[in-house]
């Protein structure tokens, strides 16, 4: 599934560049759904996949408060940073890995199981459902956004 | 990979049942980005998904104008009946059907060539791109949007 991580982080760079047309104001704009803001949804899809990811990798998470970035320049560091520590743990994956189980106690007591093959399914999708609604507010601004369209994407 | 499209047909579901508070004005309403309205943005991801996976399987094309799509009821008739086409296909995937590859010709003439696993791929990380712009009108118009989380749905 690697290729679709590609893929993600691919589109991902493209938004980042379209952000460079936008202030920081602009950026965060307080806006209906996703994460609230441009710049704090696309914090957010980072640290869902840093947060899933270092799981699977044993690493420890990486505990970042969103109301604590202000500047695209950090959230792309960011996501350059955890994405040179899971790019090779993903390019080792093997298909034994898909049936790993990851077991988290939940603050109710409760024992909940993921199959790391489900764990990679749900980052994958969790920044492409994000990335749609970045696609709305550009339009919304009058702007066109980034062609997201995999399948004219060589990756 | 008919997880994801299993995963895909569930939430798709869910916001036809989610539509059924709104009055067909609200679901045509006009809004930025997207295919223009709530309706025809659920179409166009039928629609993709049959113009891709009919081609596949090649079976004749079905060719449906968004703009003659009036009723949810359509819609939701419409992603049963292709739905019921495409799932034992996909329910018999092997994996030697990644590697086929569905041939075109551009109106330039020009020859383009998509592999099999990349148009299964294109089409579910469709859905989720469009499902995530529907997440945005729905916070706008005050709504809860479907929680399309996959990590906490069972497919």
């Amino acid at each position: 599934m690697l290729d679709l991580f590609n893929y993600n982080w691919q589109v991902r760079n493209d938004w980042f560049a379209w952000c460079d047309q936008l202030s920081i104001e602009d950026l965060l704009q307080k806006r209906a759904g996703g994460l609230g803001s441009i710049l704090h949804t696309l914090f957010h899809v980072i640290d869902g996949e840093q947060i899933w990811l270092y799981q699977l990798m044993k690493n420890p998470v990486i505990e970042k408060d969103k109301e604590s970035i202000k500047s695209l320049e950090e959230v792309i560091a960011f996501s350059e940073m955890t994405r040179n520590t899971i790019q090779p743990f993903l390019a080792d994956w093997s298909d034994e890995m898909n049936e790993q189980v990851l077991v988290k106690k939940k603050r109710s007591g409760d024992i909940v199981y993921f199959p790391y093959k489900k764990v990679l399914q749900h980052v994958i999708s969790h920044e492409i459902h994000h990335i749609g609604q970045l696609s709305i507010w550009s339009r919304e601004m009058g702007l066109a956004p980034v062609n997201s369209d995999l399948i004219i994407r060589t990756f």
